[in-house]
This record gives structure tokens, C-alpha cells and sequence, in this order.
């Protein structure tokens, strides 16, 4: 069984990475960054080879998915390159193609607010996939980026599936008909996000989870809900655990440099702080405990198997490039 | 009477700039940019100071109306800085005053896609105005640079207008009643424009202008029927003249780094190429035939001096800064 986190936004450094192996991760996504532009996001791809270069013992970054396969049987961790956002493109087509070149393997369409590809969860009015949007999305395809819809509009959202050619994920979200928060995703969206392949990380951020994130048995029955919404075989696991992230960190992702009032996020005027860990999930090394609460739940061992990681393994196979060259042919996007 | 033209997109040269003399031009609105980002177009604004020291016999950047008037009175057309895009800022709500400072007084909000900021006249959906477009608006109030509104999407273009605390431009553009485009402006919107004290500047430009630009009687005609609209006061020029640009530029224009097809901006797959300059407006030396075309109209001294360029110095007064420090206070937009 390889676990799979579909989004993490950790400062990762060797303790973390340690972490990842006393969970067993065979496959993290990890977040680049949130507002860089193209020569920031360089700056942060640049310094995951050096963090890559000095923990190759316990990770590696990979760029296909038998890559990941290779490195999890290593008894080491995938990373997986992510933005959320992308910014990282600077308005241009052609980066998406150089960026996937550099390795960068998700692309999260909109961070907190509207950009120049599509609405955020968090916006009034929601246009759906803009017009450069719908080119991100054909690129992405192309290169084998796999297209993160969360924290994304639902318009957007449901324009992001209908147009992409491949499956593509809500990497840290939950159902908004089981915790409602303009975050979670609408039921519609995770339809039709399932009906084309896709996959749902589940996570247990408090402010996404509500109840769900009291134990490790309430989030299990959160998996099951979701399964039975969805299926088993588009639902996994976003924590979008952010290890050692301090308030400052929050600021920025929130702020970032476009507001001079201050922004909250998936947090509010009256609950503006970083939240506390969730005492079953200090970090991740409680996955193989998350492990044993679905099969508590009543899942069987493939199905486990699947939430865990197998899931997200699926999609990585069908929608990351087959090997080193990165981009295929034009006109074919599988 | 002092002539202004609102907006034009020359690639100026000394020659340009003598043609703007011949015209008895006061001040014109340059354009520094479409999609260049904050270095970008800090290029730009260096080359203005390379064409500034180079043509001062000629031309002069100004920075508040005082600056208009002086420049003009030297018998000299003064410059100012405008971008047709908000790229210029990066995404960074910070940079409005920087680029104030470095003497940019005119910022349209859009050019011809959605952005950060709000919607294009091209969009399928405008969703207004953004969150960040909002913080956009009162910064640039707050430092007095212009907000304009050519390019932009109607809804986006009303909540600009409300957001505004001082008048803004609609800098190349005419009524959409007159000739339906979607680079037009709607009745809503013009009178909105004009019930804040803001002035759309009308452009001869064939694909915006249809049987409005076959004389220089009919574009009067034009400037008769936009009055009856909107009254005399809100009626002003912006050419959107772009002499020595060439194909190549148009496309830039047009695509950017956004698309890898082709886009036609005001133009059509059947009518893509650069429009041909009007027998009556072959630059700017045609300007003072424009104010006897006026009268010929029948508009008086005064009524013509307004139409001419005097409603824009009317709205440079009420919105530039009116000291070399460009910075207002906060909390006071005007």
C-alpha cells in the first residue's frame, strides 16, 4: 500500500521529512509557492533541489509516476512539485510548458482570489474559466500538469472539468453538503469531478472539517460519507498540513500582496490564528492510523488501499507525462 | 484652448513628437504598455525619461494639471504616463504608489482579457469589479492616477465608477448605441461616467467608429450625438492613434503571452490587419481641422475649447496629485 498526501504546505526541512517516512508516505504534494511569479517560483523550484540534493536518503522528486513507484519502493518519499496558484506562469502560455520542463507537476488554478484563469472560492461572482483559462487548462493536459481545483470557484470549477481532456483534482477540500464553508466543494462539482476520473483529497484542517476533525473515527465516517457521494475510487487524502507554518506564513498566503486590509481565509475576524494540530494528526505519521480507522469504519483492504493513495496513484498514471520529456505532441492530450 | 488627446499609442519618435506640435497638441496620454509586468514596464517608464531628455524642446512629462498647463504654455505638448493594463503592478497593491511616484498618472484597468482586477469588454461573463480591483481603485484614488475605463467590461466598468471616489475616463472608446461593438460603451455607463464628473474621450478608430469615421464632418456628428448623450462637460478625444505601429505590434497587442492562437481584439479573423489611417486624421496635426469641424457642427468657442481637450483638464485637476509629492493622505481620496 503506497499512502499518497495529495497537498501538504509544510516548511519542509529534514524533520519533516522524517516525519513523511515514519507515516510511510510514498507520495506528498508539496506547495512551491502561493503568489511568486515566474522568477520567484524559480527561486522556489531551485530550492527544493537543494532540499532534494541534501535528503535524498529519505526523498525524491518525481516526475512520472513510475517515478513515484521507483522512490515509494526505495523506502523514500515522492515530492511532487505543486503551486497553488498560477501565479508562477505570469500571465504567460508559454511557461506552462517551461515550468512542467523544471518539473512542477500541479498547478492549483486560483489561489484566494480572481486572477487571469478563473475565479476563487471566495469571490462574489464567479465568471468560470476565463479565456486564457481554458489554454492553461488544454496546456496543462498537454504537459502532463495535473489541474488542482481547490480553493477554486465552483464555476470555474465545473468549467475546469468540463474542459480538461484528463482527470483532474480538488487535491484539499471536503464536501460542502457535509461541512458547509465556501472552501468545501459543492456536490455537483465532486459529480462531475468523479464522473471524469478525478479525485477529492479529503483533509482534516479544522476550519474545513467541523466535527469530522473531533477524532480519527469521525473523519473516517467523512471518507465514508464522501464515498458514498462520489464512490470509492475518487476519493483520497489533502491533509494540507502546514508543519511549522506560524502566523506570519498565514498572513502571507491570505494577504499575500494584494490586499492592504486584512484577510482571513478560510478563517474569520473571530478565528484569525494558525489552528491547533488535531491531536490525532500531529503530523504524518499518523497515516498509517488513518489507515486503520477506514478498516474500523468497515472498509475493506482494497478500498483502504485505494483512499489511501491508490486513488491519487491513478491519476498520476493517467495524467503526468509517461517519461522525462515532458511535453506530448500537440493535438493529443493523453 | 489647450488640445488633448486621451489616449494614443504611438510608438513615439522625434518625428511623432513634431507632429504633435503641428497639431498644437497640449497633452497626450501615451501608452507605456499593455501586458508588461513591474520591471517590464519600469523599462518602459525608462525609456520615456531617455525620450523626455532627448525631445525637451519638444515635449515634457507631466505630473499634475499645473504641469499640463505650464508644458502647454511653453508651447510644448505635455506627456502622461499611462499603462492600458493594470499588469504593471504585479499583483501588488503596493506598487500603485511606487509607479505614481514614478510618475504614472493614468492606469486602465483591463486590456483585452480578465485579470486580477476585473473583466475585459471581451469577456463571456464580467464578474465587476474584484476584491483586489477595489483596493486597486481607492490606492489609485488616493494617489491621483486616472482610472480608466477603455477596454474594460461593462459591469466591471459601472463598479469602477461607483468604487471611485474622484471621476474616471473612458480614454478610447465611443457609444455603443452608436456603434455597436463590444469595445463600445454602453448608455448605462457613459451616464453613470458623466454623473461622477468623468469624461469618455471618442476615438476615429475604423473599427469602433463604422460610417462615424468616413469624414471629418461625420466624426463631428459623432461628438454631437455622444453629447446629446452625456452632455458637453463629459465629451472629450482619444484618438487611440497608433502611428508606426505595424502588424507585428497589433499582435502583441492582441495575444500578449496569453494565447496561442490568434486573437483579433477590435479587428476580426475577416479584417485582421492594422486599419488604415483616415484621410482626415492621417496623425495629429489634423487637430485644429477637428475644432473647426466642431464649429462647423455647431458648437461654440467655449463648448469647442471643452471638447477639445478642456473637460479632460477639468477631470487632470479634480484627480492628479497637486504637488510633486504624489502620495494623498489616507482616508482622503481627493
Amino acid at each position: 500500500m503506497i499512502f499518497v498526501d495529495g497537498l501538504e504546505c509544510s516548511k519542509f526541512d529534514r524533520e519533516i521529512f522524517t516525519e513523511l517516512r515514519a507515516g510511510g508516505l510514498g507520495c506528498v504534494t508539496v506547495t512551491c509557492g502561493y503568489w511568486g511569479d515566474a522568477v520567484e517560483s524559480m527561486d522556489a523550484l531551485a530550492h527544493w533541489r537543494e532540499l532534494e540534493r541534501d535528503n535524498a536518503d529519505l526523498i525524491g522528486v518525481a516526475r512520472t509516476a513510475a517515478d513515484i513507484e521507483r522512490i515509494a519502493a526505495e523506502g523514500r518519499t515522492a515530492i511532487l512539485l505543486g503551486f497553488q496558484n498560477t501565479a508562477f506562469l505570469s500571465g504567460r502560455i508559454g511557461f506552462v510548458e517551461l515550468f512542467a520542463d523544471l518539473g512542477v507537476r500541479v498547478g492549483q488554478l486560483t489561489y484566494n482570489i480572481q486572477n487571469d484563469v478563473g475565479a476563487s472560492c471566495y469571490e462574489e461572482v464567479d465568471p468560470g474559466l476565463t479565456r486564457f483559462g481554458r489554454q492553461v487548462v488544454a496546456e496543462m493536459n498537454r504537459v502532463g500538469m495535473l489541474v488542482d481545483l481547490a480553493h477554486v470557484g465552483m464555476r470555474t470549477a465545473r468549467d475546469a472539468i468540463e474542459h480538461s481532456a484528463v482527470p483532474v483534482a480538488v487535491s484539499h477540500a471536503n464536501p460542502a453538503s457535509l461541512v458547509p464553508h465556501r472552501r468545501n466543494v459543492t456536490d455537483d462539482v465532486l459529480k462531475a469531478l468523479a464522473a471524469r476520473g478525478g479525485v477529492v483529497g479529503l483533509t482534516g484542517y479544522r476550519n474545513l472539517s467541523g466535527e469530522y476533525a473531533h477524532s480519527i473515527g469521525a473523519w473516517a465516517s467523512m471518507v465514508a460519507r464522501t464515498v458514498d457521494l462520489v464512490g470509492t475510487a475518487h476519493v483520497g487524502i489533502g491533509t494540507d498540513l502546514g508543519r511549522k507554518v506560524v502566523f506570519e506564513d498565514l498572513q502571507w498566503m491570505r494577504k499575500g500582496r494584494w490586499s492592504r486590509t486584512p484577510q482571513y481565509g478560510a478563517g474569520s475576524a473571530g478565528n484569525p490564528g494558525k489552528q491547533p494540530p488535531l491531536d490525532w494528526f500531529p503530523d504524518t505519521s499518523a497515516f498509517p492510523a488513518m489507515a486503520a480507522a477506514l478498516r474500523a469504519e468497515g472498509f475493506g483492504a482494497a478500498d483502504t488501499e485505494a483512499l489511501m493513495g491508490g486513488n491519487w496513484l491513478r491519476v498520476y498514471r493517467e495524467v503526468l507525462p509517461a517519461g522525462d520529456r515532458t511535453a506530448r505532441a500537440e493535438g493529443g492530450a493523453a
